[in-house]
């Protein structure tokens, strides 16, 4: 059975086959977001703090930490942010950058055992990214494009993924070490994105016997009704056999997803988290009220 | 690719593998309604009109009509309840009952190719409700239980449904017309449930090469927030194959989780279903708008 693990100074975490699904908050990234850019660049990380706090409180398991801004000091900001989230919580971090700079200086400032996000199939890539996973002893994404690009073909990418998990192993790195991202495509362009996915996340499991993560919104991206179409692959992924994601812990309809999944998949034992999240709260004229009820009276 | 063909006198729906998925409206059932068991005891068809309409309007593809009225002639109530039903719309009919002189009134005044629910394995059963799905060139829906009882182990239960498929290939019925149920346990007292059911209905679909149906609220049996935890136990059902479900179509979470799913089965074309459910309609100022706005200001 498949475990990645991963852990903070205080905390590990567990990827695998027989684990509630790993949620791995992707707010700390400037990307698109304008406003949190300027202030990182600038020194401010109000948000990053706000955003780590939030996440956390609606149940990541992980946090990606971004600093891709344009004309800054990406290594500086990636290493300081990294630092400030390890200082508010105990999660442990995913860290996030296409320089290979930036992701040295991460792994150098990290408290853990960190993932790395992300290699490529791109021999450039590889040459750089996996001896910096074995020197640090880091677990790492393997995204499942190459030189040619990201291929619409599942068997394609599956190829690439098994070329990545074999490089790594010449590096001295296991495949529990390695959590496959087989590239979702967004639906409403490409009719069979789904089934794709699935089929391939599935063959990464049972032929490679590799944990997987995903960034899941890309399914839904042009359609109405994104919150429950992406629910709705979260859990259909989760069934094949998907372990992790890269996804808005604040966005609910995609928690409850996971949640359900992870009752469904019978790995929320005595379905303890969904009963402390979805169990009413004791109605009027119960025990428990009424003892509650007596105790206000003596005040 | 299996495909279960059913019909109504107007219409023919096709359960498969490639077909979007099939729901099949549970309402019409005096089980647990005794309102609806009075009156339809007493000949008051009122309650059984709305139901009928208000499922197809909320996208039933078919209806399961079921009679058991305690001490009532079910037979000529299941009758006049099938007349009355295919006078109304023009989805297939499942024929519902445990009954089989009930059945057999039901199929004698059915117009197309009925779906009878249900044959399990039980040898008494077998031998009287297959004859029946011979004579009337139906299908039919296995439950995979027998004279032991319903095991708990999913192996056993396909032994059961594997039997059923052969006994009625003896009777001269295709195993496209064998619809089986997997039984779905609820999940609240059985952790290992929805796994037992994705892999059985998994193993019955590459197996057995049958489409699936299951009674899908019976999951969550006892479970706070049970809408969620059925729409997403639907959606993994079906990427694990399943092709149709005994359900309430008037549950909008339930039928999202369907809606999700086809779309992303790939069998949603274009998104069409998803788009006219959930497209928002056009914002003010569009064009539409604009003209609907100068025709209002001509009257």
């Amino acid at each position: 059975m498949t475990q990645t693990l991963v852990s903070s100074h205080k905390k590990e975490v567990i990827i695998g086959f027989d684990q509630p699904f790993c949620v791995i908050g992707e707010r700390i990234n400037p990307t698109g977001r304008k406003k949190l850019a300027a202030e990182m660049a600038a020194g401010d990380y109000s948000t990053v703090e706000a955003d780590t706090l939030a996440q956390v409180e609606a149940g990541a398991n992980m946090l990606d930490v971004n600093a891709g801004i344009p004309l800054a000091d990406e290594p500086a900001i990636l290493a300081e942010t990294i630092k400030l989230v390890q200082s508010l919580v105990d999660v442990p971090l995913s860290i996030d950058s296409s320089i290979v700079e930036a992701l040295e200086r991460g792994l150098e400032v990290y408290q853990g055992k960190a993932l790395v996000n992300s290699v490529t199939g791109e021999e450039e890539r590889l040459e750089v990214v996996l001896p910096l996973i074995k020197k640090y002893g880091a677990a790492v994404v393997a995204i499942s494009n190459d030189e040619t690009g990201i291929s619409e073909d599942p068997d394609v990418r599956f190829e690439v993924a098994k070329k990545i998990v074999h490089r790594a192993a010449d590096f001295g790195i296991p495949a529990c070490d390695v959590v496959v991202d087989p590239l979702v495509m967004p639906i409403g362009a490409l009719g069979q994105a789904g089934v794709a996915a699935f089929r391939l996340i599935r063959r990464l499991r049972e032929e490679l016997g590799v944990n997987t993560t995903c960034g899941a919104s890309n399914i839904s991206f042009g359609l109405p009704n994104r919150h429950a179409l992406n629910a709705h692959f979260l859990a259909m992924a989760a069934s094949n056999g998907m372990t992790s994601a890269i996804m808005n812990p604040l966005h609910q309809e995609e928690m409850t997803g996971i949640m359900a999944a992870n009752v469904l998949n019978g790995v929320d034992t005595n379905c303890a988290r969904w009963l402390r999240q979805f169990r009413a709260p004791p109605a009027a004229g119960s025990q428990e009220e009424a003892r509650h009820e007596r105790r206000r009276r003596r005040v």
